[in-house]
């Protein structure tokens, strides 16, 4: 089968190579010159416009984008009057699926499909393949399905869910048909919302794990806080690599992030130069305001996704809202920032 | 009614004040000769130690503790000996209401009754009154009555609750015994746990006000963060200072915090030399821990608490263990502090 | 000065009986003719449709939609065409902010002034007046100054913040230009988030209180849960209708919240009839997708929407998910509901 | 190596029967019979009580408790005086950390070593073997080698952390001395903690993919809630049962846990039978408890607990408290539950 991929940086190749490897056909494009020769070192047909791309492949065709979610628009219209009725065009990349509601609406006045294909896997896809969530009309999807179990890890050692048995179904060979157009995207957002969530759990209980020694360092404490009230239950002085590494094995909570946190504390014990102001991309917002659209609480995705705000110090202003309030209970005296105690030691709420 | 007073700090002394005021005799002591001098000068009886306040009351006595929390324990010890079967002990500092309920069948056994009285007023206590939430046994505090009274801050303008007629009950006159020792020391850590509450919700919120104008700033924001999406929503330049102003008035939000915040923020608009870091006292904390033990759920106060941890970098070790996790989603290089996205502007997740 | 007022509900008959008592000249109309009547008989003019309601109304009019936000845009369309350059539209229904932004772009393309109010108070706002958030271009604002600062609280027997003096600002007597169109709207929908805060703030407050008799019931608890670890320490059986009316006196969380919550708790001690299943209007999810979209951290905020969520059982699919997840853990058989301890009594994690 | 176990539940003759299988020697004890006779039958050396099991034993001795927590005080507190200076007593059940360092401290004045052992594995740890979180003084912890390396998993299959070569540390096989005593269960404990965690991000995630037909059913929605404002978008029907198999292969949140979620939405995807009330042990407790005390901020975690607890309806008072304030909103008439908005359809706040 023939597939046209634009946008070769790490994921687009990666996918590309996936598919050359498979004794499919990419006729690939990117805005770099460079990139598209490596990829046709690997066999790929290089072309340099779309134009170009759209001529090289016979119709009925799938066209592949890999391009950051900020640019799909403009490709997408770009490209739209080129193609023909019965022609398939995919966004690989992160955008938000009220883009797919929209731009599959419009494509399919022109009859062309448009397929949403959330994509995880991150550097380790090309060996592992990537988890495809796949979104749009089931005949365009069905098309693309030699393509998609391409793509996807395959089944792999991973045991087999009880009470499945037979051929494998697509979701276990790392593939689904999630729904009409934007429901892959849609997958994909919550699943990264999903992410955040975990990830916040391990830093939490990692940091208290971090600070089980608090009974020893006390003396260290200013007055500014309330004081260890029983500091002979934190004397622990625990090492957080070993930990996470332990927790691999036979636990619980064993999971691929966990295994990227072992490695990371392994790395670095101490987590020397790491700043920890936490970015977010877009897929943990959409997710709580999805949740909120439709009435379903999530605290837990939504704490993560403020803690990483608070990281970067957007909580600033709340918190010296806060200490204002602080010091009108003290008596309207200015302190010093960082010691709002009255001078007895005694709060006066 | 006589009353030993031992603590003559702000509240301490202002207490002793009301209670002089009313025409009641108040026997006081201090560590600080001075403190004790300057409230004989306003009819107060002074004294040397907790030997001559004892000498100086007649049985059965009622003492009242106004010390840090800290140091409640220590005094009570040594009172104790000095004291006579039927005499009260009150403690109306900040003391975890745990130790009023070991403190109280101790002294039980002694004869001696023990009130712990929630104390809530600040600054303003001395002209406003002071709320007091008493608990212990009920003929001791009966036997208070006439100085909790006093105390507190009387029915005062403050419009009467519908359904309420004839006389004022003492919840209404701003004091109530509300059950059995620790009761009162119980319903003030909840106070000031919905208090951390009602904090977080105003400084939440000013926050998201003092940074609607986040579409005008837009451009500075760096690649590190997702981009603002629809930044003809957040064009708003609102003065905070004005807006809290405002809802003192007929909103449905109006509360003395409110009040708080609008004095602040009018002697500070920009809330110069406050550095965001929140100190807190006992009480949140307790009140989180009480509600884990009794299944309670308690979002919103642990939210409030949690905040004020942030504030003070404790969620600094977790902020790095999430950063080093992207990290590793990045293909296991090392990347600057602050720059965690990949070369592409593209993440892999 | 002359007002239209379209809409004749609690509050839209209301803010015109404010407006006709200081002298002020009102056209009403509703699609009640009863509503118009009723209004007639206290001095407005009534009248029958649109088109008579700006025919009666000299130019440049000021009209006042006080209709339910689903209706205003129907409404807004309809006036559109009646009116002139110069004219002001008010729109004090409870709108998401982004359709003023919208409306406002697309009437001032017509000459017409957009004006956006949140408009606080509830059923109060007779005789109490309403806290008015405005939003909309200085000179139409200051136009309508004489309406607003009649329909407004006034200063009241509010104590003054300290700092301010001579003339009363228009937030001192209880209305606000906050802003460019949409700015009255976005105020205001933060002060009902952080009214979800504060309400919330005093409920889980309250619950602990109700449940701090945890002790004394214990024996009641079934094996499904953590046993309750020491029960010497919630023996209290507190009356939360007494501390809620206590808490108004003197304390630092008295708020007009507090007075409704005593009030509600005086008619009502159990609770009798309340399912709890608690509504939400768009104003709180709109602050929750507004931090989220400009990266404001609101733990609390969110948390407190959430638990409304989660009173309604939205939670209910995710619980189930949970207990799914437990069965597994207890190998793979399949428990009664409510039953999801091994047979001994152990959980297997 | 010889080991006394007391207790016989699954895991107490699990971790039997790896020691068994690896040649070591095991004289277990059990209140039931039948359970010692089975583990004879396995190769155990029976007893019938503790002093017997002390006098198969000869010293220095090492036995392990594998008993529900409330148990093991007495156990220990029987055991003690049977027991020998040098002598290991282990205890491997859910312990709270605090009653190991406080236990921990009696028994060393004995000369008896006390070491704690958080153990997870669940039913699959016969063949899986335990993660073992070791806590004690490290003379006892090192006498023990030989029998935490033959319970715990070894280093299996799973592909080593970057960066670690050589022999396999304990923590790669699956045990760790974490340090002093209660450091076990301390970081058995912080492991439950984010096991919550990790459970309710997919809880959560999974009810958005759920509800993601709200614009649907909207034409369900009462009028008591917001409605949907833009449906177009939540017209997904998605089968989680096959997304959660999908995210198996290849994706950033693969782990146990979704392994477990996978099987059970498989085995019955509309989680039938199942009633959402979810319970908690004491570790997810303990957890947010030593936070608190240490200042570490736990907002996930915490969030996690307390849905739990809401699951069980522990949130209905605070829900009623709300519902009550609202009907104040409302103008003090009595609504029937579950409709609280005003007769126009509008609310008053």
């Amino acid at each position: 089968m023939q597939l046209g991929m634009i946008g070769l940086g790490r994921m687009g190749a990666n996918i590309s190579r996936r598919i050359l490897r498979a004794g499919h056909e990419c006729v690939a494009y990117d805005v770099s010159p460079d990139s598209v020769a490596a990829l046709v070192a690997e066999g790929a047909t290089g072309v340099d416009d779309l134009e170009a791309l759209v001529a090289a492949l016979p119709a009925p065709r799938a066209i592949w984008l890999m391009i950051p979610a900020g640019l799909t628009g403009g490709v997408v219209d770009g490209l739209a009057p080129l193609l023909e009725p019965g022609d398939i065009l995919i966004d690989g990349g992160n955008s938000n699926y009220r883009d797919d509601v929209r731009r599959a609406a419009r494509l399919a006045e022109k009859g062309i499909h448009y397929v949403d294909v959330g994509t995880s896997g991150g550097v380790f896809g090309l060996e592992r393949g990537y988890c495809l969530m796949v979104g749009g009309p089931a005949k365009a999807v069905e098309r693309l399905d030699p393509l998609l179990r391409t793509i996807a890890p395959g089944a792999g050692e991973i045991p087999r869910t009880p009470g499945r048995d037979g051929a494998f179904a697509p979701e276990e060979l790392g593939y689904l048909h999630c729904g009409a157009s934007g429901a892959g995207h849609f997958v994909k957002m919550v699943h990264n919302g999903i992410e955040y969530g975990i990830m916040a759990a391990f830093a939490e209980g990692l940091n208290i794990l971090e600070n089980a020694d608090a009974g020893i360092r006390e003396a260290e404490h200013s007055a500014e806080v309330a004081p260890l009230e029983e500091p002979e239950f934190y004397r622990f002085d625990i090492d957080t690599a070993k930990v996470s590494e332990l927790w691999r094995r036979g636990s619980v909570i064993s999971s691929w992030l966990l295994d990227l946190t072992a490695a990371a504390l392994h790395a670095n014990p101490a987590l020397d130069g790491l700043a920890g102001r936490v970015s977010d991309s877009g897929e943990g917002r959409w997710t709580v305001k999805a949740a909120v659209d439709i009435g379903v609480p999530v605290p837990v995705l939504a704490a993560s996704l403020f803690e990483r705000f608070a990281s970067r110090d957007e909580d600033r202003f709340a918190n010296q809202v806060l200490s204002a309030m602080r010091q009108q209970f003290g008596g309207h005296q200015e302190l010093p920032a960082g010691d709002v105690l009255e001078a007895g030691g005694r709060r006066a709420e």
